[in-house]
This record gives structure tokens, sequence and C-alpha cells, in this order.
């Protein structure tokens, strides 16, 4: 069992991990070294790929002073050489005498960290806090565990659900608060998604700015993923400079689902328009909605979601875990069920 | 100005008042009598059509004891004898010293108490909680002003602004919790509105049931209203023996409103459908929204509302008062605004 120490400890480890925003293709983790007597040595964190684990980053900064001290992790010690070194050949090396850790590792070619510190005579303690330490990497979790990304598709709509007038027009249907919440999201994700129809009618940037319309830093924007076989010519905005940007030449869901996996992509954030939707809501590989609804009606446009129902059994629930008001728009936040058309099997 | 026991006195009225649903085609009305000492002595309300006017009430319970006594009554005194003699009157007859009063009358036939009451001699102080006073018949008071009925539409749809599957299939889209919270504000109105088609479709009752759906009396069910020209067989249960039933043939809202005013209707829940709920938001006389939202989506269907947009500009904002879950469905009550397009021109 984890001492009440380790157990504020890893509180800390869990919050330094949520600092970060994204460390694509890696997960998000902390990890805080105390000396024997409890005290703090150092606190580390995973800034992202080719930066040092959180582990190696608390090490470094405590240097001798590791020795016999206790290293409580949100995650299981890697134990495979990626870019950096395992980090539970580096908690052996330094002389730690103990290790506590949150999620146990879902991938598996990383796994196995706690059975060889066991067989260096570390003391293991793990799944500490597990819950916690899985909510922060969902998506990450999901991505390694089932093969594909996890998927969360974003719509903004009317209280009658369109998402544009009968004409196409579409633009400022929500406010400037949810613009600005989407940014938020966006910048969580690994890459932006939309299809060839929703660029060429409104040219989307498809990129992450900040309060102040500024663009955040290249290495710090998601990839950009237009999907479908029409040619946007290269004065769209989506091919700016701001962010880079992939084509993918099929709106099968499977193929570009592979695409993006290929690409180490563990998290899409799918946008528009209804037909891309519908695909992906067809195939049943939406793992999140977040919806923006304005408290407006337009009475006759274009649906946000274009699927394929033809009865009521089609009807697919969303477990709804989020409903709050951004601005003057009412946000909801969930996750679909299955079909209830499966139920009648 | 009223006294803070006066103020007290009204806030028991109003909630007197707020005792009884339905007093169509009357408002809702309490007052409470008070001795000269402040001590109460009656509290009379309204109880509908053909019943005592609230003053009448109070001062009937009061009996001698009303002689030199304080009224305070949430709406003027009535000047005008409809089914009962004019409350003023009364109120003079029965030697009341003062009269405080709430909701100045707007209705024109029935105003003018406050002026008769100053002529006999008796002290008025009128508008005294005129907000809360006002509130407690808000249709009531829009409609003896506008000359038309208040029409709150109500409808239930998926997060995808659906109602029906595109095979016509539309039952149980929303939750057993939000069909019961349907029946609360059924029974507040004067008449529930169907057109022929959603009649035709779903065979509803369109009376009020309690809890365990058993209709309420038939002196207090709404007046059932179908709307249309298509002709409804007689074995339909909008025609069973449970409330009184009113078919209107034709689907101009004006022509609806119309024969529904003279009909002493002073508030209508819209039902459905689709169509009829568009021909009414087109003709803006829309003037609450009650929407069940249920956490689902369908992808494709039949919607909630078939307005007549063309182009953004028709969006119409909805100024919403009230957001809540009722069981797992959301609720949303609101104030359609202006056409957009209006502020273009």
């Amino acid at each position: 069992m984890a001492t009440d120490t380790e157990n504020s400890a890893m509180q800390r480890a869990l919050d330094a991990a949520r600092t970060v925003r994204r460390t694509l293709p890696n997960p998000r983790v902390g990890c805080v070294l105390l000396a024997p007597d409890g005290t703090e040595i150092a606190v580390g964190v995973h800034r992202g790929a080719g930066t040092p684990h959180a582990e190696v980053d608390a090490l470094t900064q405590a240097g001798d002073a590791a020795r016999g001290a206790t290293a409580v992790v949100t995650l299981e010690p890697c134990n495979h050489t990626g870019r950096t070194g395992p980090c539970a050949e580096a908690l052996i090396e330094a002389g730690v005498a103990r290790v506590v850790f949150g999620q146990i590792d879902p991938d598996r070619s990383a796994a196995g960290g706690a059975k060889t510190l066991r067989a260096a005579g570390i003391e293991v303690e793990p799944g500490v806090m597990a819950e916690e330490a899985t909510d922060l990497n969902v998506e990450w979790t999901f991505a390694v565990t089932s093969g594909r990304p996890f998927v969360t598709w974003k719509y903004a709509a009317t209280l009658d659900g369109l998402s544009a007038a009968p004409d196409g027009t579409s633009k400022w249907i929500t406010s400037d608060e949810a613009r600005r919440d989407v940014q938020k999201f966006r910048a969580e994700s690994d890459a932006i998604v939309a299809g060839t129809g929703a660029v060429l009618a409104d040219d989307p940037r498809l990129s992450v700015r900040d309060e102040k319309d500024i663009p955040l830093p290249y290495d710090q924007q998601p990839l950009r993923v237009v999907v479908g076989e029409t040619k946007i010519p290269n004065y769209y905005r989506v091919f700016d400079r701001v962010a880079p940007t992939l084509l993918v030449q099929s709106r099968d869901p499977e193929v570009v689902l592979q695409k993006l996996i290929d690409n180490q992509i563990r998290h899409i954030w799918l946008e528009g328009g209804p037909r891309l939707a519908g695909a992906f809501w067809n195939a049943g590989v939406i793992d999140r909605v977040i919806g923006y609804i304005a408290p407006a009606m337009l009475g006759s446009g274009r649906a946000a979601l274009e699927g394929e129902a033809t009865t009521l059994a089609d009807l697919r629930p969303i477990d709804l875990h989020d409903l709050t008001m951004v601005g003057p728009d009412i946000r909801i936040i969930g996750t679909p069920g299955r079909m209830q058309r499966e139920d009648f099997d």
C-alpha cells in the first residue's frame, strides 16, 4: 500500500503532468521523487517526443539525492528503448529504493517496467490512484489498446440541429466564446480532421490560435488532415505555413484512421462537415461528441450530422458527461452508446 | 406606499393565487383581507369562470369583519359585471377602508376598478409587487392586450434536431420523466393544439393525465384542438370522452388563433407536428418554446421544425430562460426573438 505521503506526491505528479497539453505520440506523465523521510526531492514531467521521460527528468534534477529515494510516477515506468533509454533501467541505475506508480502501462511494446524493477530488487507499488492516472491519458490509452486513434467529433448547430442554411451559409452560428472554447480542445488533440467539402465551403484554417487569434508555434500545432478526393487549390488557408497538413484521399473512416495511427496520431478532433461526420457516425468510430448548440432555430437547412438512419431503432443514445453554458451557447459532452438496433438483434 | 404588513400580505395573496392551476378565461387572482391592526381576516382566491372572484371569496369569509379592513389583491379589482358582479362594488359595500393591489388590470372591459373605489372614498394603492403579480398571469395578460392567445410551442427531438426517423417512427424519443413534465405544462394551458398529420400518425390523446396516467376530470381538461383539413376518423383517441375537442379546418395560424380567442382561449400549448409548428414559426406567433432534447442522435429523419429559412439571415435567436435536466433529457425554455433578417432591412 502507498503511504499518505506517497498518495499526496501522486497528486502532485498528476498535477505536474496536466501542465503539459500534448506529448504526441506519448502519454502525459509526471514523476515526484521523495527522500526516505518523505520530503520532495524533484518533480519531473514529460514534455513530448524527443524530450526526457518524466522519471529521467526528475532523476536528472535530483542527481545523487535519488539514491535510496522513492519514485512516484503516474504511469508504469517504460521498459523499452525508444528515442530515450528505458526508464526502468534509469531508476535502477540511480539507486531508487521504491517505485509507486498509477496506471499500468497498456502499451505492450513499453510494458514490463514493474517486472524489471522488481527483478533488480526495487520495491514496486502499482495501481496507486490508477483511475485518475488513466484519466490523464484516456485518448492515448484507447489508441494503444485499440490500435486506432480516439475520435472526438465536434459540431456546432442550432437547437433544431442545423449547421448551415439551405443556401450553405453557416458562419457565426455559435458565439465567440464557443469558438474560443474550441481552440482549447483543438490544442489538446493530435490532429484536426475535416472533409474536402467543408474546406472548400468555409476555407477554415484548422489551426490553433490563442485568445488574440495568434497561431501557436508550428511544433505545438496538431496535424491538419483533409479527407476526401476533391482537389483543394493550394491558396486555401489549410495550406498556410502555420501547421503541417496531411491529405488523405479517402473518406472511408477505416482508411483514414489507419493512415493516422500510422502517423502516430492518438487523438483526432473531427470537425466537419456533416457527411464526413455521418461516415464516422455510421462506422461507429466516434468516441466522444462535443456539441455547441446555439440558442436559435433556422427551420430548414443542412443538418450537423448526415447519417443513415431509417427507423427509430437506429437511434443511438449519447451518455452525457457534461452540460454547460459557454457564453450564450449550450455545450454538451458525451459518449455515443451502441446502436439501439443491436438490442433488437 | 404599501406597509411591510401589506407587502407580506401581498406575498400570501400571490401564493394563494398560485395554488390554482387554471382559471380560464379569467386571470389567477388572490386576495388577503387585513384588520386595521394588520392581522389577517381572510384569504380568497379565484377558482375559475363561474366561481366567485378572489375579493368576493375573501369578503364572504370575513362577513362583518371586512368593515374598515384593508384588501390586498394581486390584480386591480374589476369594475364590470360578468357572471359575477363587479368586485369594486362588493368592496365598497363591504365597507373596506383601503385597497392595495398589484397588477393594473390590462383588460379594458374590466378596468376602472381603482377609479370607482377612489370615487367611493376608499384609499387605493396600485402597483404593489406589480412584477410578481403580472408574472402570475403572463399568458392571460398577453392575450387580453394583444387580442390573440399566447402560444407555447413544445417539441421533443434528438440532439440532431429530429423528432422522427425517416420511416415516420417517433415514439419514445424522450423519457418518461419528460412526458410527465409535459403533462404538468399541458394542465396549465387552455388548449392543446395539434395538426391532423400528427394526430393521424401518432393517435395522441392530447389530454392531461396524472402520474398514474389517469385523466384529470373533464372540466379540468384543456380544450383539444385539431388543426387542418384532413378528416380524422371518429375512433381516434382525440375524440374520446375525456376532454372536449374542437376541429379547426385551416392551418393558417391567424385563422386558428382568431378561432381560439373567440372561444375564450388565452394560452395554447402547440404540440405538433413539424409542419404546423413551422407555420406558426414562420408567422412569428410562437411566444415561448419548450424543448425536450433526448441525449441521442439519429443522423437522418424528420426535423422537429419545418420552417422556411433560405439563408443564415433567417436564423431566429431564442432567449433561453431555463436549461435543466428532466430525467435523462435536456429541457430548454426560451422566447423566440425577432428574425435576424429584420436587422438587415
